[in-house]
């Protein structure tokens, strides 16, 4: 293994695409100028070996992952990808390949997405593979999507399916086996290899009320959106777009609803989940075409958040989410 | 345990002071409103257990001195500290306590160097206790300090005293032991919490040609300052500020130069190491109420860094400093 500096020149300084700010990656710190028209985003997540990823998971799928789900915070905000700032942090058993294949995953998402690497660490531990990124994006002064703005009778909708991510978890636990071997390794993708919707995200400002993604499960950040705008909300769940397969006997025939609601409480799907005024409904028709958008309910002022079957009838939830 | 939600609302939002581009840490992401007058710096450094702390360093310490190594880059390029954004990855064992007591130590960090907390995550594992931090500062736009900028003829300095940070972390390793326990304690808090040197790196802007903070050993710090500035250095070791109780035989009576040499090399002090043009020496002056400053040599046009001893000597080293 080549030793920090020689990994640095090696696999992380092409990521930085020349941007001057990076200082080549020599410096203390990277130089971010600021733009009076635009104000700057941040977020940082870490994704940790047996916690948001497998062990046997490609380097090259945990790079996309860790790019993934910090994108889709910036995207939830309406940001679009500026810069990252990585912290690597790695068993002393890991291999240069491991390095190179990771970065490859970086490099694929910064040519979807953008943005560029200006600074970051590495560090030789004992313990599981643990990556962080910081990663700040721009948007137009005062114009950022928020959690908190949504009214009552404003339209809920949601972005692509729900439930993919958490099937792919399970067929990769060896809970979970499908005779259709093309959706099985579809369903793993989405669990590796999240989609950010920085695309749609940037073009709901102005017409989204609210906006977060779903990383704990879409009622859990429903609940989330419910609670910071001071309303209650009202979910069809025959609308919510499951993804194909997930009505398939899992993990053995279930009574009815209780696959989907272990889909729309499991999270990892990294879509967005908005709301809509009314009045705006037929703006979300121009979007379908970045990415299909579903309506699945609406902001109601009964303070609480409750799904209903196709029969109207009110579906009991003991749980919202994922709880870290 | 408190659940994360409740340690975030207990711990972490405090630390924002109420900084409205937070959102209250209940949104994806931060909103950081940019200024045209001035430049982001921002740096990303992680500390692990066992590798930057002891398993059974204080928390207060540990909170302090995560802070303390970020800051210090900052320090290094002049920037004055605006804000955080702290990843906190923690064994399952870990005690709300313990939070608590981290928390405390970022709290104190921020009374003494400013900036504010404005977003993060945590996650549980099964592992090492380990933080990033992603710390953003502010300086005048084109003014930042550089490690590149150096020329032939300029002096060479080092605020306060190298070495305590080593000798610290041999007394907490159990390798070395004074009689003199208030100094003990003195060097174990080098080591425990450093002090990034906010206030010199913001003076030395207009000042300084080259600047970097000591992470690695006085010598390899100032080896990349020659490598990116282009030139060569000579150093006199007798001029080195070394810090009190350093001549104590350790580990045991040394060849004369041998402890130092360990010193200047081990890292972890977090001093500025800078150049100036010899026409500026008399603005270090002003300086000095700061923090002590030091002249230790001068940059050269021979192309490789040397060290003097006191009769004018090359002594031979064999490598400069920590390697990761």
């Amino acid at each position: 293994m080549a030793n920090e500096f020689d990994l640095i020149e090696k696999y992380f300084l092409p990521l930085t695409g020349g941007f001057p700010g990076a200082l080549g990656l020599k410096d203390d710190a990277a130089i971010i100028e600021s733009d009076p028209e635009y104000s700057f985003i941040v977020t940082k997540d870490a994704i940790v070996e047996n916690v948001h990823f497998l062990k046997f998971d490609p380097a090259l799928t945990i790079g996309q992952k860790l790019m993934g789900v910090n994108l889709s915070d910036l995207a939830a905000m309406g940001a679009l990808p500026y810069a990252y700032f990585l912290s690597v942090i790695l068993p002393k058993s890991t291999s240069e390949n491991w390095v190179k294949e990771f970065c490859a995953g970086i490099k694929i998402a910064i040519g979807k997405y953008g943005g560029v690497v200006s600074g970051g660490d590495s560090v030789r531990h004992d313990g599981p593979i643990t990556l962080s990124l910081t990663a700040i994006g721009k948007v137009k002064k005062g114009r950022a999507l928020k959690r908190s703005g949504a009214k009552c009778g404003d339209l809920i909708f949601v972005s692509g399916s729900i439930g993919s991510a958490y099937l792919g978890l399970q067929i990769l636990q060896g809970k979970l086996s499908l005779k259709n071997k093309s959706l099985e390794r579809t369903l793993i993708s989405s669990y590796q290899i999240p989609v950010p919707r920085i695309e749609l995200g940037n073009k709901l400002i102005g017409v989204a009320s609210a906006c977060i993604d779903i990383s704990d499960g879409l009622l859990a950040e429903l609940n989330h959106i419910c609670k910071l705008s001071g309303q209650g909300a009202e979910i069809y769940m025959e609308n919510i777009p499951m993804v194909d397969g997930w009505a398939l006997p899992y993990p053995s025939p279930l009574p009815e609803g209780e696959g989907i609601l272990s889909m729309i409480t499991a999270g990892d799907d990294y879509e967005l989940l908005f709301t809509v005024p009314e009045s705006k409904r037929e703006k979300i028709e121009e979007l379908q075409s970045i990415v299909p958008i579903t309506e699945i309910g609406r902001l109601t002022n009964s303070g609480e958040l409750i799904v209903l079957d196709k029969h109207g009838q009110q579906v009991k939830i003991s749980k919202f989410g994922y709880e870290h």
